[in-house]
This record gives structure tokens, C-alpha cells and sequence, in this order.
């Protein structure tokens, strides 16, 4: 049987996995990334993993490694430049280092390109030529594929939709400006959002359910009060939809691409927030576009990083 | 000689241009476009004036008739879409026609776009790769230039860089949203704002200019007054730079493109409000992203329109 290594590379863990060309995930496993030690050790962890692998894999083809890394990645040696995470790394021929050690085919690619990727290959995407997948989690990550392929842009950083500005006049964000997507939905902002305002909504589910801990004040929670049918709960993620709907029909505009696929843990609050991002883009989209507008959710999930590097020698 | 045909169908007039392979126009004419009427008769008068520039050309060979179009334009048969300003036009395959009229290469292109692949083919874009083009004027209109080549989204309609939104509860824009750049420097809007604001500012020098003639507050003369150093002027461009240059640091972060090219009427400001927008950009752009931002006029002025239709089928 043929099948690739996807490498989810993090800033503490490298998760690495087997995957089948129609993205199965045969096997995974997990090793520290060290990538506080330098790059050279990550890429000695890199080896360690595609070793084990390939042993449990011995009688199979591979096809090829896959690595989805952070930072702005240029295909030329897959370089990586500037990963957030990974210390002492400003310009690191990533690709090529890996090649050198396993002697096998390597591709790199940003790990939110691969996540798009994946979704492209394996997930909500398949078939289509023309997506903007968007990660709502931590940071809110974004992938761009136009015409069957990632949009890289100049040197290979495309793809920067958390950090559409949607008010200018915005909260903060943690890139240094005001009003991006991300400064409203980003897992922290959004956190300290609910729970400012859950001051003056005592009658809030979601009071009950975190017991006065604020530190417990997470989307899944929201999501709990929300199906529950707390109205509180259910503003939040009607708001949280029109942030976001508000900044992807900015990226619309730019790209004329109207499919967006959604992703990432915040994105697990489902319909309520799924509506209210399809209801804002419908409400703000040019006319004659208006019918074309998809709002799906992506489905990798836990191993989306994994499946979006293994994605990237899939067919 | 070989020479080129550029179309520029607007709603009123057609302009026709034969240009050559350099860029340079070698001779001028205009027709009315008989918008008014219906898509035939439009194909009819590009027919006419393609006659009256062959005859004058008839010892040169003609490379073939590139058509600017307002509208969404799909490259299967020159296809153009829902134009504004083009009446009973919904769907119409103007290329396809235009080629059974008059038995030559037709290529047709968004206006915006046609633009963009002006200054690509001829002017400030000469020579690059990746740049977004804006054209300041009534509306605000964009073209994306990415690896060499237009970038036109699903189905032809990028680079809407004009409705990108900057504040959602910003001034209301022609397309119904609030907060677009067009809303803050499309000429109407700008005016309006001016001429509101210059009721607190009765020392500026713009209100000797236009001598109490709110109709004749256009950019030409706080351009005027900018340059005579009146602060209020100044302080118009500076905001108009701001606006621009928030809109476009989302643009940049979607496309990784940090090359930006400014043209139509409203950029005749000039050093003023284009030093307000790359401070903007620069201030509002990605650490490792501040050194690439490059902020250029645009070369090709009044003979934007002819010459950007015959970059078309520039080398």
C-alpha cells in the first residue's frame, strides 16, 4: 500500500502520522519538538518520527513527508522564515535539512496552507477549486485555495485573514493594531469579551456552569449555555459570527472566492455561529454574489494538521 | 509596424486607441458606446471604431483588439457580467461578438483589471510580479496583480479593493455596507465630509477657492490649497492616506502583496496623501513585512483606460 507522513510541526510537539492517499490516518504518534534546543534538532525529531514510522510501514510505499510548520514558508528548499514558536529560527532551509537526513521526498508548506489543503484533499473542500478556509481558535488562522491551488502571494504569507481589520477604532489585537478578526474571536479576546459583559447578565447559564471561575470561561462553555438555549449565550456567538462575517466579506471582495470553510476550536459552537457568519456575509455581499455564498464547516478536525501536511502529496 | 487596438467601453463613450507594442498610443478616437440601447448596438460602434482605426493603419499589422469592460468579465468567450452603467446588459459574450464582427484576436477584461495589466505591461508595474492597483475616483475601484498575472477569484470578479471595510460602523457606501474606502475617498464621499468639516475651518484656504461654491469642492482644489501649505487641506489628505491605507493593509494581508500602485483623479493629490499611505501601511504592517511595502503612483493618467485594454495583448 502507498501512504505519506504528514508532520504537524508545534512549537512544543511534533505530531506525525501515516496517512493513506485518501486520508486515513493508519498511525499516529507524537515527540517533543525541541525546538527550543534549534532548528537542527527539530529536524532530528523530524527524523526520529518518519524512522518510526517507516518501521511500522515497512512493507508499504511512501510517497513522501509533508510538513506543515509555522511561519511563512517559501518552497525553494522549504524554507521557513520567521516561525512564531520555534526559538532562534529566523531563516532555516527546513525542506532541504529534512531531505538530507531521510533521503525521501519532502514538501513544506504553512501549516494554515496546509490545513486549506487538507480540507482541498480530504475534508468540506473536495471537489472545489476555490475556498478560503478559515481556523478559529487561539489566533484565527486562514488558507487560501484559488483555482485548486494555495494563493502564496508574494513570499508565501497570503493568507492573513484574522488580521482583517473590521474597525479601525477596535480592540487591540496581539499583532499591534486595532479591530482585526482576531482581537473579537481569537479563544483569549473572546474570553475576557464574555466575561466583562457577563457582569450585568447574572441570569446567564453560563454563571451557573463555570461556578464563578472565570478562568473556566472557555467557548465550549458558551457552546453548552448556547445549546441550552441561554439567550446570553447565544448574543455572544450571533456577535462573534458578525465580527467574522463582517471581515470575510472584506477577503470576498478581494478575492471573489464566496465558499469559506470554518474550522478550529471556537468553530465547535456549530450553528448558532455558523448562521450568523452565513446571515452577515449574505447581508453584505454584492448583489449578483449573494447566491453564491457557502459557509461550511471544515472537517479534519484533531488531526487536521496532520492530514493537511500529508495532504500536500496527495493527487 | 505592429500596433495594438485598446477599447475603453465606458456607459456614455467608447475610447479607442491604437497603441503600440511599447505602450505608446499613436492615435486617438471616441464614439458614443449606444449603451443605451442595447449590447449589439455597443458591439456595433467597438466595430465601427475598430474600422476607422484599420483604415488609418491598413500598411500594419494589427495584433488584436483588447476591450476594458465595466462589469464582472469571464474569459470564456469575453463574457461580461451585470456591468453597472451598461443597460439591458445581464449576460452578454461581448469578445465572442465583437470577434464575428470583425474577424481579429479579441481579448476582453474588467476595466479595473485592464488597468492593473497597464501599469504591469507599461508603467509603474513594469517589470514586477505582485502589486495591487487602486484607482481613486468616483468609486474606488482595484485590480490584483499575482506571479506575473491577473488574479481574478471563482469567476472574475477580484480585486473589489474599494469595498474592503475599514469601520462597519463607518459612513454608509453606494454598495449598502458601511465603512468601505469608497465610503471615506469615492469623490462624492470625500466632498461631502469636506464640506462638512470646512464649517469649523473658516481660516482654510479652500473656502476662498471655491468662494462659496460647495459644488466646485472637489479634489483639485484641496489639492490646491494642500500645496499652498493650508493646513485643513493637509490634514483632509492625511485622513484620506489613513483610510486608504487601513484598507489596504487588510488587502495585504490576505494576498502577502506589498507592492501598491495608485491612480484616477483623486491620487493628483499627490506627496501628501501618498505619504499617509505608506505611513499607514508601514505602521499597520507585519514586523517582517514593513521593509517590502513600496507605495508608487501610477503612470499611465488620462490614456489609462485605451492603454490598459491594449496591455492585453502586450507581451
Amino acid at each position: 500500500m502507498n501512504y505519506i507522513i504528514g508532520i504537524d510541526l508545534g512549537g512544543t510537539f511534533i505530531k506525525a502520522g501515516a496517512v493513506s492517499k485518501d486520508g486515513e490516518i493508519l498511525f499516529e504518534t507524537s515527540l517533543p519538538s525541541q525546538a527550543e534546543v534549534n532548528p537542527q534538532a527539530v529536524v532530528r525529531q523530524i527524523g526520529k518520527a518518519v524512522g518510526i514510522i517507516e518501521e511500522k510501514f515497512q512493507s508499504d510505499k511512501l510517497l513522501g513527508v509533508g510538513i506543515g510548520s509555522p511561519g511563512m514558508v517559501d518552497l525553494d528548499g522549504g524554507t521557513v522564515k520567521n516561525p512564531p514558536n520555534l526559538a532562534n529560527w529566523i531563516v532555516f532551509r527546513l525542506g532541504d535539512e529534512v531531505v538530507k537526513l531521510i533521503n525521501e521526498p519532502v514538501k513544506v508548506e504553512n501549516d494554515a496552507n496546509a490545513a486549506a489543503v487538507g480540507e482541498l484533499k480530504f475534508g468540506a473542500g473536495k471537489g472545489m477549486k476555490n475556498f478560503i478556509m478559515i481556523t478559529l481558535g487561539t489566533g484565527v488562522g486562514g488558507g487560501i485555495i484559488a483555482d485548486g491551488k494555495v494563493f502564496r502571494g508574494a513570499e508565501g504569507g497570503a493568507g492573513e485573514i484574522g488580521h482583517t481589520t473590521i474597525d479601525y477604532n477596535g480592540p487591540l489585537c496581539g499583532c499591534g493594531n486595532h479591530g482585526c478578526i482576531e482581537a473579537y474571536v481569537g479563544q483569549k479576546h473572546l474570553s475576557r469579551h464574555v466575561a466583562e459583559q457577563l457582569k450585568s447578565h447574572p441570569e446567564s447559564l453560563i454563571n451557573k456552569l463555570i461556578k464563578g471561575d472565570m478562568e473556566k470561561l472557555e467557548p465550549k462553555i458558551i457552546s453548552d449555555a448556547a445549546n441550552q438555549g441561554d439567550p446570553f449565550a447565544l448574543q455572544i456567538w450571533k456577535e462573534a459570527g458578525f465580527h467574522v462575517g463582517i471581515g470575510l466579506v472584506s477577503a470576498m471582495n478581494v478575492l471573489d472566492i464566496t465558499t469559506f470553510i470554518i474550522g478550529g476550536g471556537v468553530a465547535k459552537a456549530g450553528k448558532p455561529l455558523f448562521d450568523s457568519i452565513q446571515e452577515t456575509i449574505v447581508a453584505h455581499a454584492f448583489s449578483t454574489v449573494k447566491p453564491r455564498v457557502r459557509v461550511l464547516c471544515a472537517k479534519l478536525e484533531n488531526s487536521a494538521g496532520v492530514l493537511g501536511a500529508a495532504a500536500l502529496f496527495a493527487e
